[in-house]
């Protein structure tokens, strides 16, 4: 595509991360997507990255149309270079596109003895508590902490019940969904998996009684991405295939992110905190589980289990992965 | 108690605007129980407030054992000065007790331009994922941004499908919970809103295929306000009432708060911003609903409607809530 080679081997490194992870979904298999973006023009293969605003703790990064796992590392850096001297550091994204998995943004703070945060907002697939209309991204949000001995607690969680990775696999088998994960063209709760076709959405996390509490989530994830940043918000946020047209009249440049690394020695020192995370760790993991088949876990264990193995193992691709790579490497006329 | 007079003064507006804004559990209704604790020795009529450590964007806060009514306002007062300087201020604080309703002090981000963040931890009484011990808080969090001609943003919301304040009334109406609201004793899914005196738990956030998610916010929670601060997290959270002892061999001082200002004019115009943002609330408020009896709201429209038929109306108090609050004017010798 033209992308500087530093630029590409970052960009790998991130949908790497995913598959090694287990989040297939935002791995290599969105490699050939991300090549059709950049076909119809709305990813820019060379971007001039650049801070249009900051202050001591905050930036606002304008991303060029850049690739989003190009952008969002750059950005995390920056707030990890304010967190090193104002103690904490807040970076607001514009211009971007999809970044991939958000874990792997926030876990860039760790060797720096810091909390890492990543959120971005995504194409409207979701319809607020009472709504029929699909406003909002599945808008996930990570959270990593260092601990001293103990693994890192790495949160990433998508906003609603389901991320929409979970629904593409549940249509490849044909099977249901289960309750509280999608909506009907008409707002009835459904198990179809294929509703999202025929003018149904995804429910915000907290299900039947719930829901307005991850509608305020995702409401949350999509002002600081993009109304601090100058991005496109709710309806006006651009579809992350290629075969659906952008909205007319946006309102923002691109898709939005938000990072934040704060240095733990800006509260207390990373000893004491490090240590109080191993007790908390091995406080929660070590509690009663209610089967013993299903262990109390941290977050951040089964993204851990999995890494370990498929560093082992290799990572296993999907037969129509394996044909689009091989699609793209003749496109580009690469040696295997 | 001996409170001086102007931090009486602010706790008494911290208590009445949980009244105001219709969330009768945390508003007057709970002065007996800081009482209580006062009269047990877990509440300081009288903190020396301070900083006990501090960068350009970042502060801990210890409170002495002050009411969280008093503490949490000055902590984010504190953040909103550092914001005022370095873009952004974060105050973690530790030695505090129960600080009301998040919303208030998440509110007083507003009239600076700024964006509030408030959270805290709480008595354990939610199991995580999987697990059969009450490890967590409802540990709530709030977000207040504000708006142009449109009334601010404010999310505040616990993060257990249901906060314990709505059990403790099924409780005195003899009523079934919805499900997803509370586990049994074995952990497992139950009905009964009395499950909690009988060793059950209060789910997090997100139900049968979402509560791990629920769990990670609960615990985000848990680690910004204590392990951050020094304060006590997990198991080891003081109970905000008077009759169960403290747990032994405390890891930390009290229990913690979070706190977060971001000025606006940090990342963008605060004009700009704010015509945004009316234009957000306005596209979600006007989409198209699922039935006309309930239309899609802004977080904080509930609150906002409860306060101004209170204003008109006043504020109605159970009989109980007035029998205590005769009391305790009989215990202080205070004309009524």
């Amino acid at each position: 595509m033209g992308c500087p080679e530093e630029e590409a081997d970052l960009a790998t490194e991130v949908l790497l991360s995913a598959d090694l992870r287990g989040i297939d979904s935002h791995g290599v298999a969105r490699l050939i997507g991300y090549v059709r973006l950049w076909e119809n023009n709305r990813i820019n293969a060379t971007p001039q990255i650049k801070i249009s605003h900051e202050t001591p703790s905050t930036a606002v990064v304008d991303g060029d149309s850049g690739l989003g796992l190009v952008v969002a590392p750059q950005a995390m850096d920056l707030a990890i270079q304010k967190a090193q001297v104002a103690g904490t550091g807040w970076v607001a994204v514009k211009n971007s596109n999809h970044f991939g998995i958000a874990g792997y943004h926030a876990m860039k703070a760790l060797p720096h003895d810091m909390i890492g945060i990543a959120m971005t907002n995504a194409s409207p697939l979701v319809a607020p508590t009472n709504s029929l209309e699909r406003l909002l991204g599945t808008n996930p949000i990570a959270v990593a902490v260092p601990a001293k001995e103990q693994p890192a607690f790495v949160a990433d969680f998508a906003t609603t019940t389901a991320a929409n990775g979970k629904l593409e696999i549940l249509q490849r088998k044909n099977q249901e969904a289960p309750v509280d994960w999608i909506q009907d063209a008409q707002g009835k709760s459904s198990t179809n998996p294929n509703e999202l076709k025929t003018g149904g959405a995804l429910i915000p996390l907290g299900g039947e009684t719930g829901s307005h509490k991850g509608y305020c989530l995702g409401a949350v994830v999509d002002i600081f991405s993009a109304v601090l940043s100058g991005a496109n918000y709710g309806p006006w946020v651009p579809p992350f295939v290629s075969f659906l047209p952008l909205a007319a009249n946006p309102v923002g440049d691109g898709i939005g992110h938000f990072f934040g690394a704060m240095r733990i020695d800006a509260f207390r020192t990373a000893e004491d905190f490090k240590t109080h995370m191993d007790n908390w760790i091995t406080t929660f993991r070590n509690s009663q589980a209610i089967t013993d088949e299903s262990p109390v876990l941290i977050p951040g264990d089964p993204e851990r289990k999995m890494t370990a193995k498929r560093m082992q193992e290799g990572i296993p691709l999907l037969e129509p992965v394996v044909q689009d790579l091989l699609s793209l490497a003749q496109r580009f006329s690469l040696q295997l």
